[in-house]
C-alpha cells in the first residue's frame, strides 16, 4: 500500500482544484471536520477535503486520484465509531454529504432510490406521507452510504435485519472511476455473485457507493412499547432467549443494565422506573397481533420475576425511545470530561449472558466504570468503558477490557463487531476472528483497488494488504 | 479459461486415482449420472467423479486439479436447473454427497453446522426432536451445499429469507487447495468483507463450499394453510400486494395460476378446488396470532371476490403442499414425453401483474402449454414452458419466450434469476443486468481462481472470464 509523494500529493491536489475548482478545500478547520468520526483519539486529518455533486464527479476524483496514487476516504455524516475516517496516509476525504437526494420512492414495492449522502432521518421525513418508513436506526443521524459501508444496524434488526438486508444494490465507483451497478428491485436474485453484500460492510475499502437501493417497511398499524424490569441480568437475558424460541417478532428488544438505567434515570428523568436490568420491547403489527404478542411477552417477563409497564401511545413511547437513544449520554455523564470506548461483541444468544457477565465482573475488578446497552435479539451488546483521559494506567486497562471482551465473543463463535466496523481499531481482532480468510479478502481489495487508495489502512490487518 | 489438454487430464487423473483409489472413477455409467441436473438438454459427463470424505480430500483434490489446469465441478444432489453441472470443458466432478454429517445443532442460538453433502430433508429429519427447522424449501431433496451455490429459496422465503439470510458462514477451499472460513455463529457481524454472501451464489465458481453454518427456526406452535381462489389472475396479485402493505409475515404465499390448478386436480386430486388463479398461504406462530393472521388474511382474499378454504390438521395441510410441491410433475403431464424450460424471474411486486400477463398472452399467441406457479410473496415467478422436443421450431419458441420473459423482468427492476441461478443457460441475461458489473464479476473470481479450474463456463458471460 504506497503512500502518495509529497510531489503526487501535490499534483494531484492541483488536479483537483482545477476540476472541482471551489467544491474542493485545503483549509485546515475544513480538513479537522473530516478527520475524526465519533470514534475519539487524536487523528490525522486529510490533505484535502472534496465535495462531489454527482457521480460523474466521484468518477473524476477517483479517475485523477488513481492516477496519483493519492488515498481517498469517502466520508458521509462523521459518526462512525472505528477511526474509519482518520487519514492514517493523508489522502482526500470525499465528503458525500452534498449528494443528498432521495431519487425515487416505491410506495407498491416498498423501496426507494437514494444519493448516498442522504441521512436517515432525512429519508423517514420523506417518507412521512407514504404509509412507509425505513427501519434501520443506529442511534445516530448517519448517512446512508455509510450507514451501507459499515454495515449499520441498531435497535429495529431483530425484526427489520441490517444494512445487509436492507440493501437491495448500489451504484458504485471503483478505484479507476469506472461506475456500476449491482442488485435489482426484486426482493431476491440468484444472478452473479453477490455484490451488493460484498460492498455492505466494506467500510469504502473497495469502491465508493453514490446510490442505493434500499427497502423500506410498511408502518406498523399498532406499536406498543413493554418495559420489562428484571431483578437479574440473567433473569433479563432468559426472558430474550424465551421470547425468541417462542417464534415471536418484536421489533426491538434492548438491554440496559443496572448501572445504565441508574445513569438513564438520571439523564431522561425516567423516574417511574427502578434501576434494574431492564429489556426495552417493542411489538409492531395490526392491532390485535400487537394485543395478543404485548400479552406473550408479558407473560415471558413476569414469569422470570419482572415487574411490566407498557406505552401504546406516541408520546410515551417517544420518551422511552429517547431514552434508549440517549444512553450513550447519559452514560458519558457517569464521568464528565472522561474518555470512553465502545465495545461491540455479538454472541450466539445462549452465549450473551456469560458474555455479559464476564465483562461485568472484569470492568468491575478494573475498577471501572461500564454501563451495558444491548441489542439482545440479536446477542449484540455494547460495553462503555469509562476512563480518566489523563490517566495512563486507566487508559491502558479500558484499551485491554475491550480486546478482551471482542476477544472472548470470539472464541465463543461470535464477532468482535456486530455493526460498528472494523475501522482502524479492529484490525488485529478482524485478524483473529477471520484468520485462514485474510488471504482472501486481501486478493479481493488487491482485484478491486489494485494500488491501495480507497481508505488505506483500515478494516484489513497490516500484513495482509499485499498479497 | 484454459482448457486441460489430453496430457494434462489423464496426468491429474493418474494422480487423483494414487491419492483415492476406488473412491475416484472414470467409470461412464457414473460419469453420465453426474452430467446433468433437472435442467434437461444434453450435457457433457466430466473425464472423472471423485467421492471426497473430508475437507482434506476437497483440498488435496483441488491442488491436484489445479496444478494439472484441471476444471473442477462440485456436485450435490444433481438437481440444478440450469445446466451447472455440465462438464462442457471436461474436468472432474467433485461429488459431496458422501460428506452428510450434521455435525452440531445448538438448540438454542437457532443453529447448526453440516457438511456440504446433507440434504434438506435429512437435516430436517435429524432435527425432528429439536423444536427446530431448516425452512428454505426450494421444493427438491438438494443437497445444503448446493442450495448456498446457487443461492436457492423457495416457498417459505417470504417469511424466513433464502440461502443468503439462511447462512451464517462457511468453510470452502479455494482452488489451490487452502481452506478458510467465513462468518461466524452471531446473527450479524460487521467485521470484514462477507464472504458468506459472496459464495452464496457464486455456483462452485469461486470455491467449493465444503461445510455450513445454518440459521434454524424454532418450529412454530400453529401452522394453518388457507386456499384462496381468485376469479382472475389480477385478484389473486392484488390480494398478495395488500397482505404485503398489511405488515403480515405469511410463512408461504404461493400461486397456481388456472392451467396449473386444473393439472394439479387432475395429478393430486384436488377435487373440493376449482380451476381458477388460487394463492395456497401458510402462517405460522403462536396459536392466537395465526388466528388473527388467518382472518386478516381471509377479510382480504374475500373482499377481492375470492373464495376461501382453511386446512389446519397436518394431513390436510400436507396434501395441499405435496400437491404444490408436485406442480412440476403434475405440469409436465399436460403434455408427456414433452421437453420444458422453467423460467425463474423475480420483479418488483408492482409488476407482477403485469409480467404473468405479459408471459400468459405471449405463451398464449405462440400456442404454447405453459402453467404458472409463483412464490409471489417474493415477487418471483416459474413459467413452465412445455413443448415438443422433437419440433425444431416448438424448441425455438420456448427459448425464445423464456429469454423474454427474463428480459422483461430485468427491463422492470427485477432479476431474469430469483432462486435457480445462472449456470449455463442464463449468461447472456446476466450481461444484460450487471452489464457494467461484468468487469468486477470477472476481476473477483480471477483473484479466486487465477487457472480458472473452477466449474468453468459457468455463471460469467463468456467474454467476461479473461480480464
Amino acid at each position: 500500500m504506497t503512500r502518495a509523494t509529497a510531489a503526487q500529493s501535490g499534483a494531484c491536489i492541483e488536479a483537483l482544484a482545477a476540476r472541482f475548482g471551489g467544491r474542493m478545500t485545503t483549509a485546515l478547520p475544513v480538513r479537522q471536520e473530516h478527520a475524526g468520526g465519533e470514534g475519539g483519539a487524536e487523528s490525522t486529518p486529510p490533505d484535502a477535503v472534496l465535495f462531489p455533486r454527482s457521480i460523474e464527479d466521484i468518477s473524476a476524483a477517483l479517475a485523477l486520484c488513481n492516477d496519483h496514487r493519492m488515498p481517498v476516504i469517502p466520508f458521509g455524516a462523521g459518526t462512525s465509531l472505528e477511526g474509519q475516517l482518520d487519514a492514517v496516509r493523508g489522502g482526500v476525504s470525499l465528503d458525500l454529504s452534498g449528494m443528498n437526494r432521495v431519487l425515487d420512492i416505491h410506495g407498491d414495492d416498498f423501496d426507494c432510490r437514494v444519493e448516498a449522502g442522504v441521512t436517515r432521518e432525512q429519508l423517514n421525513h420523506e417518507l412521512r406521507h407514504s404509509g412507509l418508513f425505513f427501519p434501520i436506526d443506529p442511534g445516530a443521524n448517519a448517512t446512508l452510504g455509510g450507514m451501507a459501508a459499515t454495515a449499520a444496524s441498531g435497535t429495529n434488526a431483530v425484526r427489520y435485519g441490517t444494512m445487509r438486508e436492507a440493501c437491495l444494490g448500489v451504484t458504485a465507483v471503483l478505484s479507476d472511476g469506472r461506475v456500476f451497478h449491482t442488485g435489482s428491485r426484486a426482493r431476491k436474485s440468484a444472478c452473479g455473485y453477490d455484490l451488493t453484500r460484498l460492498l455492505v460492510g466494506s467500510e469504502g475499502t473497495l469502491a465508493v457507493i453514490a446510490e442505493l437501493q434500499l427497502r423500506l417497511a410498511p408502518i406498523p398499524e399498532a406499536i406498543v412499547a413493554i418495559v420489562a424490569q428484571f431483578p437479574t441480568l440473567a433473569a433479563a437475558v432468559q426472558a430474550v432467549v424465551l421470547l425468541m424460541q417462542a417464534g415471536l417478532r418484536p421489533a426491538r428488544i434492548e438491554l440496559l443494565d443496572e448501572l445504565q438505567m441508574s445513569a438513564s434515570i438520571a439523564y431522561s428523568r425516567l423516574e417511574r422506573l427502578a434501576a434494574t436490568p431492564t429489556l426495552f420491547i417493542e411489538v409492531h403489527g395490526p392491532p390485535a397481533i400487537v394485543a395478543e404478542e404485548k400479552a406473550q411477552v408479558t407473560a415471558v417477563a413476569v414469569a422470570l420475576g419482572a415487574t411490566v409497564q407498557t406505552a401504546e401511545r406516541p408520546e410515551a413511547r417517544n420518551l422511552l425511545w429517547k431514552a434508549r437513544h440517549d444512553a450513550y449520554w447519559a452514560a458519558r455523564a457517569l464521568m464528565p470530561g472522561g474518555g470512553s470506548i465502545v465495545t461491540d461483541a455479538c454472541v450466539p444468544l445462549s452465549k450473551l449472558e456469560d458474555s455479559i457477565l464476564a465483562a461485568r465482573r472484569e470492568a468491575d475488578a478494573g475498577g471501572l466504570t461500564c454501563p451495558i446497552v444491548g441489542h439482545v435479539g440479536d446477542g449484540n451488546f455494547h460495553m462503555l468503558i469509562l476512563f480518566d483521559a489523563d490517566h495512563e494506567r486507566q487508559r491502558a486497562a479500558a484499551a485491554a477490557l475491550a480486546r478482551r471482551i471482542g476477544e472472548r465473543a470470539i472464541a465463543c463463535g461470535g464477532t468482535c463487531t456486530g455493526e460498528h466496523g472494523v475501522g482502524l481499531h479492529k484490525r488485529a481482532l478482524l485478524a483473529r476472528q477471520h484468520g485462514t480468510a485474510i488471504p482472501v479478502l486481501a486478493a479481493i481489495k488487491h482485484a478491486l483497488d489494485p494500488f491501495g487508495i480507497l481508505n488505506p489502512g483500515k478494516t484489513l490487518p497490516e500484513a495482509a494488504r499485499q498479497p
